[in-house]
């Protein structure tokens, strides 16, 4: 039976998180229930990341397995024409039998958006986190660079998360500035539950001055989360892309 | 009594227009609810610019007198405390007790905005005309020179307008591009009901081919209604300033 691959674009803002839930309204639900309704048969998609309640996607990556004749490449069309508007499948493709999209991916790289103005917000309060904090950006830029090599993030993990091993490689974590926004980019093999919202809390908490660039070190090197920032509102983190082998998918978020 | 005037953001996605109606959810239904949770009287508040459903406005004024102690600059502070997350007072001032924000105003300036790009409608889909399709907009650019001036704009007002009189002046009409979207800029002394989207509407059957530049002219001097094009969808339209004697009110979009 054909495996199919999906790149899919949505707006987290009405839904519980990516992930099925009894009683919930999530993305895996409304995708299931689409693929239900053109082929008539339950289907358990897999996705790269699950995103939590109002966290966004601009490439999103999740895979089924079915018995339907459907060419790959038209699963989009098919899809799109069932989902509600504030999801869609950008791309559709035939997979490796065995593809898994978290298992495989090799890199995932996540945006989190920050709006600062007075005005404008009433647009953006679902898009970014709003702001109109003085920020010392330079020194949210130096801490920056603690974030990134291969570190024991366990300071930068919710509890509820069931990992035993809390070491992940970053390769990227900078900020963009583009006024009236300031854009972090982080890229890793891996994240941890809620790590690119607690890095963002915490480097928030450099920017208003309450720590310096320096102590983000001593953060993660005492691996206990009650020392980092508090996590970041879900509304400004996009899931940006995953990179698998031979397979590199960018977005310009 | 103080007479309070408003400069007023709105996401309008979720209202039935500006202008009070019978059963439907409107932005003057929640700002009167609001005064009166804040002061026990009844209010009626009187706007610039009556937006349909689904459009936005980046300030749109509104005045109303009250009885109430509160200080003309707190009303902004109070009001954004009674009002929706998509209702945002950006300015409370005391204005001439004989203020009409409607009659008063000299210029309305308006933003249309499209957006054109593969991926991001997920996001822009209740905030601008996303569209793929091929434009000529060197030709667009062109038709604008026709829309500037002083000229009867029968041909671009919906029916259902009571207004006699349809000549208005267009002071500016321009597009900016600014990748992936494309601005128009209108500015005029007054606008009949729809006319920015007709103008729009028309502008894209431009851009499409279907005709030159030129032939708006030709549209303009019919004064039908049935020569222009189809009027655009609301979500990419804003109120984007008003301006008024000695008073300038600018914004960005």
């Amino acid at each position: 039976m054909p495996r199919i691959k999906l790149v899919i674009e949505y707006d987290g803002s009405r839904y519980h998180g990516f992930q099925l839930q009894l009683n919930a309204n999530t993305i895996q639900a409304e995708i299931e229930k689409a693929i239900k309704s053109l082929t008539g048969n339950e289907v358990t998609i897999h996705a790269a990341g699950r995103t939590d309640a109002g966290v966004h996607a601009l490439e999103q990556v999740a895979a089924f397995t079915t018995c339907s004749s459907i060419p790959a490449d038209r699963w989009k069309y098919a899809l799109n024409s069932m989902l509600p508007p504030d999801i869609h499948i950008i791309e559709s493709s035939l997979a490796d039998d065995n593809f898994h999209p978290r298992f495989n991916a090799r890199k995932k790289r996540y945006v989190y958006q920050i709006y600062r103005a007075a005005t404008g917000t009433t647009f953006y309060r679902k898009y970014a986190w709003c702001t109109e904090e003085s920020l010392d950006i330079t020194e949210m830029k130096a801490a920056c660079h603690y974030i990134k090599g291969r570190h024991d993030f366990r300071s930068f993990c919710s509890s509820g998360s069931s990992v035993k091993d809390f070491t992940r490689e970053v390769y990227k974590c900078d900020f963009q500035e583009e006024s009236p926004f300031l854009k972090l980019e982080i890229e890793a093999d891996g994240f941890l539950y809620n790590m690119v919202r607690i890095i963002m809390g915490t480097l928030m908490e450099v920017g208003r001055g309450h720590y310096r660039a320096g102590y983000v070190e001593k953060i993660i090197a005492a691996r206990d989360r009650r020392l980092a920032g508090p996590t970041a509102p879900p509304q400004g983190l996009y899931l940006a892309s995953i990179e698998y082998e031979n397979i590199n998918m960018d977005s310009t978020l």
